[in-house]
């Protein structure tokens, strides 16, 4: 795997923590690391599943937001594209080569919705979600303006509570306003059901998506009877894209966290009961951590703290040591328990994230490494693109 | 007040969210915005504070990481420097034109330390925490290889449990070590109470305080009988400073938070049982963000979620805004409770949001806003700088 973009320049600890070709050892701390085999063979399986399930697989990049890891996603494991909840996410992936984009959330703003219909002209495909019929008269007349072609799905809250407009009737009298909007194309359904990605049980999740499934069904059913072919029927997630690959009614899957992993998903357990983090998919993303201050025999004070980690889904696990506790986070420091007193200045840990996708918008970079050495350095290329 | 950077050529959206002269309506959303009078005021009653009570204010830049919050805390509050975490931060700071920067934190790695030591050359004072004894031998080392002074407080552990040692005798033979080694100057002690600043009420945090101060006074009390003068007795945040400053022995403090303030400290109360967010300080700072979707009567989605707040402290409260309750986060979505259904696409709110320090980090800029004009855009000089 070659480095596509040109690190020369950037010094070592003010602007980067790392540079191709470094020790491990050598790594400013803390920064996220990408274990790259753990990585690739977790974007390999899930392609292989899409493939095998005769599924497209549209990745979100609003977990990762890097132009790398996509590419690396569409080459290794045959994504068809990426999906964002931005505009400037999307610019973002665009610029980096991204040729189909999903948004897979609303665009109401004036001047969000006509960035947004400039992107074509760069040779990108662009989706976005629709879940208000003023907002299809807006679409269309920037689309217009901009001599372009925005294609845009209904989304249908199948029980997130979110966006998205309840199944039946109001997809169809959606669908017909954008099939009659010059400048738009009808592209299909967007379903995602993000409440239920976490539940822990296998079975509990089958129940939830199962409404969704029953939800989009009927849907489809009358869209058909009034004429309305849908493209794209989208949805999945890490927790649940078995069910809509099994349904016989989504064509598209949109899994992000499945390529990192996190310690909340990694709770979560399979059909056999077994953790996701156990089998399913392999830890690929980590904090790397130093010991910084151990002055109480029992405690260690590491330099990752609420800046370099988001725990809204709870604290981090420290990778492949069941002798040390993470046990508190505060805006700069991590308060780890180390019960036998065995570490030391300068030590260092790998910490599994509560949630990447938060996690991963707080860095600049991704240090990917492959047995010991620093292969690559990733800008993260969308940090911060939430307009 | 002028804008002292060149915005020339940055897209609104893409890479900015607003540029100076805009209508506080044309700001791309969600961003930060920052009340140019309320943050002055604070920064005003601050300084006068500190000045009629003695005391030097050392402003935590680690809140803020802004060059230019900064030095306006310099100009209109008469603050002597700034405090912040990190070698990175402080570069950032230097690089600014601050010259008085202490970083209230241990740095052990061998590179930041070096980078520590190059910092005196670029005109900067530069001091650290202290806490641990083979630490004051590798920060001599490197003092001396770069011909330059890193002076060093000893940090005492005065109730937080995280970094410093035991008031007393170990502060003094730390602050033997530093005295006797070269390149380095022994500069005081750090005495940081983190653990009790968001107590509720007034005498919570007295107790607390007090004791910190008693443990300061008594190792003190060793130091002089030793000989060893201490030129800064640092401490205090925006829940305490008044104890500090009342102490007789403190002579700097180290407040963050009440120049832009948010609503975990707005919760805590002062010493009449009001609010800290309703007298002593203004709220300065806002995420500012607009409504994407209102399918449902009595729920409206903004684009504010973890990626623009950290929530680790609560949930943002809603400026002005009686009728409405920001009642869930996730990723890229803010769900608000309109009971009365007032709310419409694209309207704007302003959120406070729950923790100000870790929500600065997430975002690039500040839009500091006066009459609802954008009158500048500071960039968040130190974010993402953990190094």
């Amino acid at each position: 795997m070659k480095e596509i973009h040109d690190l020369k320049g950037l010094e070592v600890g003010y602007d980067i923590p790392a540079l191709p070709g470094m020790d491990e050892a050598e790594i400013q701390t803390p920064c996220l690391v990408l274990d790259l085999d753990a990585l690739e063979r977790n974007i390999r399986k899930m392609g292989d599943f899409a493939r095998s399930h005769g599924m497209r697989h549209r990745v979100h990049g609003k977990m990762h937001k890097s132009v790398d890891v996509a590419l690396l996603q569409q080459r290794l494991g045959g994504a068809v594209g990426v999906c964002c909840q931005k505009v400037s996410e999307a610019e973002a992936f665009a610029r980096g080569g991204i040729t189909d984009i999903m948004i897979t959330n609303q665009v109401c703003d004036p001047a969000k919705i006509d960035r947004l219909a400039r992107m074509p002209k760069l040779g990108t495909r662009v989706i976005c979600c629709v879940d208000h019929l003023a907002n299809v008269a807006d679409l269309s007349a920037a689309a217009q303006r901009h001599d372009a072609t925005i294609e845009c799905l209904v989304e249908i809250d199948v029980g997130a509570g979110r966006c998205g407009v309840q199944y039946g009737a109001p997809v169809v009298a959606l669908a017909k306003a954008i099939v009659a909007a010059p400048g738009l194309k009808y592209a299909g359904i967007q379903a995602y059901q993000g409440a239920m990605q976490h539940l822990q049980t296998y079975q509990e999740r089958r129940a939830k998506t199962q409404v969704a499934i029953d939800q989009v069904r009927a849907t489809l059913d009358v869209l058909i009877a009034e004429g309305i072919e849908s493209d794209i029927i989208g949805g999945g997630g890490t927790g649940s894209y078995y069910f809509e690959a099994a349904s016989g009614v989504f064509n598209e899957l949109q899994c992000g966290s499945y390529a990192f992993m996190d310690a909340d998903y990694g709770r979560v357990l399979d059909k056999d009961g077994n953790r996701l983090d156990q089998g399913e998919w392999e830890n690929a993303l980590f904090i790397l951590t130093s010991v910084m201050s151990h002055v109480k025999a029992d405690i260690a004070i590491v330099d990752a703290g609420l800046k370099v980690q988001s725990v809204d889904s709870g604290l981090p696990l420290i990778h492949g040591r069941d002798d040390l506790e993470y046990v508190q986070c505060s805006d700069e420091h991590g308060t780890v328990a180390d019960p036998q007193g065995v570490l030391n200045i300068n030590d260092r840990l790998k910490l599994i994230p509560g949630h990447c996708d938060p996690t991963c918008n707080l860095h600049d970079w991704y240090v990917g490494l492959r047995d010991g050495k620093v292969e690559v350095v990733w800008p993260v290329s969308a940090r911060g693109k939430a307009y």
